[in-house]
C-alpha cells in the first residue's frame, strides 16, 4: 500500500525510456511512498497497486519539480532605483558615482538584520516556489568577508528549514574585490583560501564553491587558487565564466571537474570540448542577458555539437537579473537563446540537478528519486516554452506532499 | 460612515497632485463606499472619517488596478507547436505549409465549443488577474465572419459577468482575410461594414471597432471604410498600426479620432503629431516585440516630444505575444523600450483607461472613480519596472472588494 498514487496524467520523466529520450508517458501513473517515487509507468502497468490517496489529475502534464541551479537570492534592498536611472538615461559611471553596483548591495546587506534578510529573501523564494521550483541553489557573495559570507550561507540554510523547498547553499568565494582591498588583491584571495573556505567546509554550510572569473572581477590564476583549496576540502566547484569576455574560464573549470560553468556567452570550442570531456554542465542565464540587453548569445550550437549538458536558471540577483520566475527563464531560454522547449525543460530539471551534484536524487521522475513534481494544466509540453509569463504549475508537490 | 478605509500605505494616484505629477502620497489613506473611492489623501487629512472596515496595509504601495487595454484573449488551442518549430529552426513558410498562423487559430476557435472557449480563456484571464489586472480589453478577431465574431464578443462578455474583473470587448473587424476570400477583398470588407458592424452596434456587444492596417493585412483605404461605418454607428475606433511597416495608419487613426493606435514600431513624426492633436493614445506592446524578436523599437522619444499619451499592454494572443503577465509587460516596456517605471505604470493605468475611453471612471485613484486597486509589497514604485517576472500584487481590490 503506497502513500499516494497520481493518475489521469501525462508524464515527462526527463529520463530515457524506450522510444522516448525525454521519457514521455501518455496516460501514466506515479506511485509515491515516504516522500519518494516508488514506481512510474503507464497507468495500466501500475493497475495492480493500491495507495492511501489516489489523485486524478484531469489529463494534466507532470514534470519533475523545477530546479533553479543558479541564484543570488539572499541580499538586502534592491537596485530598482539604479535600474530606473538607467532607463532614464544615466550612464553606469553616474550610477557608480551615486553609490550603485555590487557595492551598494553589499552595504545594504550588511545594514540589514538577519530577520530583515530572511523576510526579503523569503518573498523572492515564494515567487520562485510559486513558479514551480522545488529545489533552489542560493549563493552567498554579498558579504565579501569571512563572517559576512558565512552569515549569508546560514540565512540560506534557514530558509530551507522554514519552507517546503530544498535549498542548496553555495559559497560564492570570489565575487567582487572590496574597494578597500584594491591594492591588496593577493592578500584578499589569501583570506578567502586560508579562512573562508576552510571555515565553510568545517561548518558544512555549503557543498560547492563558486567564483566570478572576468576582466572586471577575478583572474583565472586567482580562481585557480580557490579551486585548489576547495578540492582540498572536498568541496565541488563551479564558475561564472565567459560572460563578458573570453577568459578561458570554462576550460579552467573543466580542469577542476567543476559541476558547472555558468553564463558562457563568450565560450569557444576549446572550452566546450573541455566541458564535455569533464561532464561540466553549461548553465545558461537568459535573465541576465535580457536585463543587461546583451547582444552576444551563448553558443548553443557548439554545446549541442559537443553534447555538453545544458541547464537554465534565473540568476535571481539584484543587479543584473532581478528575475523571479522559473517559467520565464524557460521561455527566455527558448525565445532569446533558441533552445527547444524540451531542452529548456531539461535545463531546469535533469541538467540542473547535475549542476548541483544531485542527479542521484532529484531532477527526473524515476523510482528512488525524491517525489518533487509539478502538475501543469497544459495541452502539450511545448507550452512551457511558449507562454511568456506563465504563473506556474497548478500543483507543486515537494517530497510527496502538495506544497 | 464609509464601507472601507485603507491606511498605513503609500499611494500612487496617477493623477496630478500639488508637487507630484504622479500623485504620490506617503502615509496616505483611501476611503471607499459603494465600490467607489470617496476620498484619497494624507492619512492626517482623512483622520476624522470612520469606516465599517479599516485595513492597515503595512506600508505597502497602492496603485490603481492594472488595465490591460489590448488583448486577444478569446481563442481556441495554442500555437505552442508552431513556436517550438520556430525554435527548432523551421521557417515561417514551413510553418504556414504545416497549417500554422492565424488560420490555424481560426480553425481551432471554430472547432471549440463555447464552454471550451470559456474554459481556455478563463485560465488566461485568471493569470492576468493574478498579475494585478482589474480591467481587461478583449478583442474578437478569430472568427472572420459575422456570426463567429459576434460569438467571440458574447464569450468575452460572459467572462466579465463570471469573474471579478471588468471586460471591455472590442470588435476586431479587420484582422485577416480568410483564404477563400483572397480574390474578393472588397466583398469581404463590404460584409464587415454592411453586416458585422451594424449588428455588433445593435446588440451593444462592443464599444469599439479595431482593425489591422498592414501590408500583410488590410490597406488604409479598407480601414477607412470600416472607420466611417463605425463612426456612423456611434462606435469608437482603434487601430493596429505601423507594426511591421509604415502605412501611415497612425495619421489615419487620428483623422478618425481613434482612441488609440497600437504597436507603432514604424511610426513617423507626422503620425506622432497627428496622434497628439487628436488625443489618440499610443499603445506599446513589448510582448509582441519580444516574442517576434523584432529589432525596430517604437519611437518613444518622438512620443514624449509630442506629448502623446503612452499605454502599455500584453497583446495576449496565441501567435505573436502569448503573454500572461501585466507586470512583465511593465518590465519589458522599461527594459526593451526604455520607458521609465513611472511611464510604464501610467501605461497600464491612467493612459490605458484613456485608450478604452474609460478615463472618467477608472485608471487613477481619485474621488468618484471605481475602487479598483492593487496593493504591492514593495519598497519603491520603481520596483514595478525592475523585477522580471514579479508574480503580482499582494492584494487586488475590484469595486472596493478584495478579489
Ligand atoms: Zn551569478
Ligand atoms: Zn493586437
Amino acid at each position: 500500500m503506497w502513500d499516494r498514487l497520481l493518475v489521469d496524467c501525462n508524464i515527462a520523466c526527463l529520463e530515457d525510456r524506450p522510444g522516448s529520450p525525454l521519457g514521455l508517458i501518455e496516460n501514466g501513473a506515479i506511485g509515491i511512498t515516504d516522500g519518494k517515487i516508488v514506481r512510474v509507468g503507464k497507468r495500466t502497468e501500475l493497475a495492480g497497486y493500491r495507495a492511501k490517496q489516489v489523485d486524478a489529475l484531469g489529463g494534466a502534464w507532470v514534470t519533475p519539480g523545477l530546479i533553479d541551479c543558479h541564484t543570488h537570492l539572499v541580499f538586502g534592498g534592491t537596485r530598482a532605483d539604479e535600474h530606473a536611472m538607467r532607463r532614464a538615461g544615466a550612464t553606469y559611471e553616474e550610477i557608480a558615482k551615486a553609490g550603485g553596483g555590487i557595492a551598494s548591495t553589499v552595504a545594504r546587506t550588511a545594514a540589514a538584520s538577519d530577520d530583515e534578510l530572511l523576510d526579503q529573501s523569503r518573498r523572492r523564494l515564494h515567487a520562485l516556489m510559486r513558479g514551480g521550483c522545488t529545489t533552489i541553489e542560493v549563493k552567498s557573495g554579498y558579504g565579501l568577508d569571512t563572517p559576512s559570507e558565512l552569515r549569508l550561507l546560514r540565512i540560506a540554510g534557514q530558509l530551507g528549514k522554514d519552507e517546503a523547498v530544498r535549498i542548496v547553499p553555495t559559497l560564492l568565494a570570489l565575487h567582487a574585490l572590496p574597494a578597500d582591498q584594491k591594492d591588496r588583491r593577493a592578500h584578499y584571495v589569501s583570506e578567502i583560501v586560508d579562512k573562508l573556505i576552510p571555515e565553510a567546509a568545517k561548518q558544512r554550510i555549503a557543498t560547492s564553491v563558486d567564483a566570478f572569473c572576468e576582466g572586471i572581477a577575478f583572474t583565472p590564476q586567482e580562481v585557480e587558487r580557490v579551486f585548489k583549496v576547495a578540492a582540498h576540502h572536498g568541496l565541488s566547484v563551479r564558475l561564472h565564466a565567459e560572460q563578458l569576455s573570453n577568459q578561458h574560464g570554462a576550460a579552467l573549470a573543466a580542469k577542476y571537474r567543476a559541476l558547472s560553468a555558468d553564463h558562457l556567452e563568450h565560450l569557444d570550442e576549446v572550452g566546450a570540448k573541455a566541458m564535455a570531456a569533464a561532464g561540466t554542465v553549461a548553465v545558461l542565464l537568459p535573465g541576465a542577458f535580457y536585463a543587461l540587453q546583451e547582444e552576444r548569445k551563448p553558443p548553443v550550437a557548439l554545446l549541442r555539437k559537443h553534447k555538453v549538458p545544458i541547464a537554465v536558471a534565473t540568476d535571481c540577483n539584484p543587479g543584473t537579473s532581478p528575475m523571479l520566475s522559473p517559467t520565464l527563464a524557460i521561455n527566455m531560454a527558448c525565445t532569446l537563446f533558441g533552445l527547444t522547449p524540451e531542452e529548456a525543460l531539461a535545463g531546469m530539471t535533469v541538467n540542473a540537478a547535475r549542476a548541483l551534484g544531485l542527479a542521484h536524487s532529484i531532477g527526473t521522475i524515476a523510482a528512488g528519486k525524491q517525489a518533487d513534481l509539478c502538475v501543469w494544466q497544459i495541452e502539450s509540453l511545448s507550452e512551457l516554452g511558449y507562454w511568456v509569463g506563465l504563473p506556474g504549475p497548478e500543483r507543486r508537490i515537494f517530497g510527496g506532499k502538495d506544497a
